[in-house]
Order: structure tokens, then C-alpha cells, then sequence
């Protein structure tokens, strides 16, 4: 060993010790400055980043002021899983199931009856008018009040078939930490989504630090009435009201935010218009799409799919330079981490 | 002058400018102290701040976690002046009156006819479907975007008949004042309104400091289409959607907020059963009414007006035990000294 580099022990013990507080410095730094440790480090996590540097930068050409930070976000797909179904129709799967004993005729009657057979032919053969039937008997005929309990309750306790884990833990961690990472830099954020805005309020909060005024949903007509204690209730009738979805999200943020965002992120052909509508504005706009590319930690589907298809969509954010994120290289985890308490 | 009290003139003139300073110091304090100031002490504003010093005291028993300070207002006659007809009317009048020359056939055709000549018995034998009709020409056939630079132009240029003032200046400064204290105090503030959300959006944030998605109202359906430059638009068609007055206020608020108010102010009928419905939930609840009793500094009228009709809530008030302003007895002032560019 030549003399320039021989270390005394003593001198080697304080090289490592340097060495390692150092490593571990430089990682506490790290974790200090990096805003989304789950995602990946590439292109995808630097125009995300860029975008919110730029439009946050006082003084800068892209400055947007903080007031018209508005984010909006899918959230079948794009916040949550939404496979092998729609979470809310396993939620209304279960509710059937929970009813069905003061429904006897439901045993010879589509779809309950294979619904409860778990003859997945038959509830598919039943078809639009079946999926009805069932979102009737389990979202309508309730005040709103009672209908948030149930959802309340079922997030409790349902579990998913393949994760084996509460519905709500299989939100997506690189995108809570999105979320708070805009939310951090003065954007306000919404959900705005095909799903049932009753399904989704009694639990945003908690789960995306999204309060209830902030979700935009499909809904159901509701009528203000006269409950049996002589108090006033909101009754949830049998009547579709409005579908948030395709050109409906842009008519839809319209009625609730009232104003364009200036951010966006879907992950299917539904989202499309929502993201035109975020970037044909007037000054910076960021649109993104999640790709599910991830059968082993997730699901791997697009074009094909019957949940959440992805084909237009997918082909104009190729054209139009739209963030796509692919979930098996961009995304470090996927869920949050199991909590302890189960 | 005995000598107890005899004081040389350099002690005098300690003493005036401790006296001095005495004043101006309490009358800072009270300035600081005071949120309410147009407000003259009274049950009603004693209720209004008692109310909000219970909801916020961490640890009292009727302590409200910040998230659950959810306020609504009425807006037309409870924040801004409704008399001698809704200003939304004033809206649809100048913009028949500014399409005129486009429109020659309007000259022989009521509504259109009477609303020209200004001869409003013509106009109110039209009725139901002359109003539609105005609204329909006037509301309808546009994208959002240029309804709402129709309405900002119109908010800059209309001035209200007798106070000869921007209609935006017309809102009641003990309300603004309101607003603000309650903001101050971790609430959100949330319009509820009959009038059309497209509206109120473009100018509430500047005059009451609430932003677009704050504000809920009525509207009519709106259409996502393709522009003329194949930008995406957002179409208002001549359909009424939503009407967010009387039953259609806590349905307004489910809607949009998702969550039941703890405090809400209306000053008419229309109002009820958003009073009725922030009221009966659990904890404490605040609702108050703007009785408008000052035909000088502004109207009176209550429950034989055709506008702003005040007489089953003013009943109920009385039954319930709710905060009715007497706008003669409980305000110092009533609109916002005028601005000095006019």
C-alpha cells in the first residue's frame, strides 16, 4: 500500500465514521427536498416537478397566482385502484348481500339472483337495466345522512379479493404524495370522478386530505322532506341526476369549481375531455394520465380493458405531449404501506 | 382652584398628552378589538359573536373542529341590495337593451316591446314565459366565457337607479364585515343563492372574498362542444338545470358542499328550509334573517313584497328562537362609503 494513502486505525475509524454521517446527511437532505419519494427519478417526475417550479416561481413568465392553482384528479384508476371492479359496485354487491334476507324474492329474481349466486354470467346478462336494478336497491330510498353510515361502515370492514386489504388502503402512495406536494404549493386540490360523489365524500378527507366541497361526482336526484321525528331529511331518489364522466367532467367542473384548472390527471378515456379542457387554457397547463403497466403489483391494462380503458386518450397525450406515467417504471411503491392495526 | 388639584403648565400639558394618548391608545384597542364595527351593540350582534366565541373555544363544549365551519349566505337582500327589482333582472334589461339594434323584430314582439319602451305593465302581463324568454336571449347561446365577460363589463359600467351606484357596491357593509369575522375564525363562507351561479362567480371573490367554487346558484345546462378554432367550449343552452331557491337550498348545499352549515343568514322566504336544515343538525347552530326596515338609508318591505317576500321564516324566526336583524336598529351603516375614482 503506498504510503500517500495509509491510514492510521485511528485515522480509518474517523474516515468511516465521516463517511457514513455523510451518507446519512446527504440521505436526510434527500429526504428533506425530494417532495415525492415514491416516485422514480426520470421524466415523468421532472415535468411534474418543473411544472409546479414554474408556475410558483413570483415574478417568473409562468406565475400563476394561487387562487387559480386549481388541481383536479380522477379518482377510479388515477387515486385508487379500480380492479378486478369499480370498488363502488363491490360496495353495492355487498349491500345486496347484507339486504338479502329481508328480500326473499331476490332469489329468483335477476340480478340479485346472481348477483347472490355469484354467477357473474348472469349479473352481466342482466345487463344496464340489472346494473340499475342494483344501484337502485342500494344507493337510493335513503336519507343521505343514512346512505354516508353505510359507506362509512363498508369502508370499515370490506376487504379487497386480491389484496386482502380495506378498500381505502389501495390508494395509490406516489399520488398522495402529489396531492400534498400541490397542496404544499398553494394549489387547492378536487376529485373529479364517475363515481357517486355520496359514495366518495363520507371518506376523502381522511384518506386524500380532500374535503367533501372539493369532490365533484355523478349524482342522483335528492328531495328535501319532512322525516318521521318531524325533522327535515334529504331523501335519495331513484333518478339519475348527472354523470360526471367523458364530457361531462368539463360540464361538471364548470357547475362546481368555476373555473378551468390548470392541472389535471386522469388514466382512461373518460378523463379525455376533462384533460382537453385543462389544456387548451391560456398560460401553462400540465395534463397527466396514469398507465397501468403493473400486473405484479398492480394491474396491467389499456386499450383492451372494460374498466378503465385507455385508447384515445393515450393516443392524443402522444400527440399533444401529455405526462403519461408508467406504474412499473416511474412508481417507486404503489400502496401505502400495510397499517399495523388489522 | 384649591391646591390639591392646582397643576403647573408643564404639568397640564403632561397630563392633556397622557389624556391624549389614553384616547387614541383605547380607541385603537377598541378599533382592534371590535370585528363588527357597522354593527350597533345589541342581542343581535351579541348573539352573532357569542355564537362564534362558543364554536371556537378549543376545549368548550361546544367547540366546532374548523373543517366543520361550514357558513351560508343568501345573497340577494343578505348581502346585497335585491330593491327595486333582483339586479340580475337590471342585468337582463341592459343586455335586451344592448342587442336591440341586432334585433329590429324585437320592436313589435313582447317581452321585448314592453322592456324597450319601458312600459312594465306590458312586460308583467307577459309573465312567466316573457321572463323565460328574456332570460333565454340574454342567458343563453354563449359560451361560459363570454357570459362572464358580459357580466364583469356590466358589473363596471350599470348603475342602480336611485343610488346611482355600481350594483356591486350596493352590498351591505355589515355583512362584508361578517363574512370576514367569520373567515377570521377558521369558517368558510359559502354563497347559497336563487340567482344564477354564472352570475354571482365572476365578481363574488373581489366584492365578498368568496371564490367561484363557493359560490352555489342556479343554472341552466351547459354543453361541452368543440369551438369554432376546434378549442373546446363549454355551450349555455336554454334549459333550466337547477333552481336553488326554498327546497332547493339544502339541496343546493348537499350538492355543492356535501356538508350541513352551522351558521347560515337569508332574509326572505326563499331561505326557509336552508334555516330549517342548517338548524336541525346536532350542536350548536346559528341562523339569522335581514329584516329590511329602512325605507331612508335603504328598503322596507317584508311579507307583502313581490321581491324578497319575508313571512313564514319571520314567523318561524320568532317560534325557533333565530336572529332577525332590524337593519334601521342593528347597522351603523349600511352600504360602503363610495369609492373616490368614480
Amino acid at each position: 500500500m503506498p504510503h500517500e494513502i495509509r491510514l492510521t486505525r485511528r485515522g480509518t475509524f474517523a474516515y468511516v465514521v465521516a463517511l457514513a454521517l455523510l451518507v446519512l446527511t446527504s440521505q436526510g437532505m434527500f429526504a428533506q427536498t425530494d417532495p415525492l419519494p415514491s416516485w422514480n427519478d426520470g421524466a415523468v417526475k421532472k415535468s411534474i416537478v418543473d411544472f409546479v417550479s414554474r408556475v410558483t416561481s413570483q415574478g417568473g413568465a409562468d406565475f400563476v397566482s394561487a387562487e387559480q392553482r386549481i388541481a383536479t384528479f380522477d379518482n377510479d384508476g388515477t387515486l385508487w385502484c379500480e380492479h378486478p371492479f369499480y370498488f363502488q359496485l363491490a360496495f353495492a354487491i355487498d349491500r345486496v348481500k347484507a339486504m338479502a334476507p329481508d328480500h326473499p324474492e331476490w332469489k329468483t329474481k335477476q340480478p340479485f339472483k346472481g348477483l347472490l349466486d355469484n354467477d357473474m354470467k348472469a349479473l352481466a346478462a342482466s345487463g344496464k337495466k340489472g346494473r340499475l336494478d342494483i344501484v337502485t336497491v342500494t344507493h337510493t330510498g335513503m336519507t343521505t345522512d343514512e346512505f354516508a353510515r353505510m359507506v362509512t361502515d363498508w369502508t370499515r370492514t370490506a376487504r379487497h379479493p386480491r389484496f386482502n386489504r380495506p378498500y381505502t388502503e389501495l390508494v395509490y402512495q406516489p399520488m398522495l404524495e402529489l396531492l400534498a406536494y400541490l397542496r404544499a404549493n398553494g394549489f387547492k386540490t378536487f376529485i373529479v370522478s364517475g363515481g357517486g360523489i355520496e359514495f366518495m365524500r363520507p371518506w376523502t378527507e381522511q384518506v386524500y386530505g380532500i374535503p367533501p366541497e372539493q369532490v365533484v361526482g355523478s349524482s342522483g336526484v335528492v328531495k328535501f322532506q319532512t322525516g318521521a321525528d318531524s325533522k327535515p331529511v334529504l331523501m335519495k331518489l331513484a333518478k339519475i341526476e348527472f354523470v360526471d364522466d367523458g364530457p361531462g367532467k368539463p360540464v361538471g367542473i364548470n357547475r362546481f369549481i368555476g373555473r378551468r384548472p390548470i392541472f389535471a390527471f386522469g388514466n382512461s378515456d373518460g378523463d379525455l375531455q376533462m384533460l382537453q379542457w385543462t389544456t387548451t387554457g391560456s398560460g401553462p397547463r400540465f395534463a397527466g394520465l396514469v398507465h397501468h403497466t403493473d400486473a405484479e403489483r398492480e394491474y396491467a391494462y389499456d386499450r383492451q380493458s372494460k374498466i378503465g380503458k385507455l385508447d384515445k386518450a393515450l393516443d392524443e397525450a402522444g400527440t399533444r405531449g401529455w405526462t403519461v406515467v408508467d406504474m412499473k417504471r416511474d412508481w417507486k411503491t404503489v400502496f401505502p404501506a400495510e397499517s399495523k392495526e388489522k
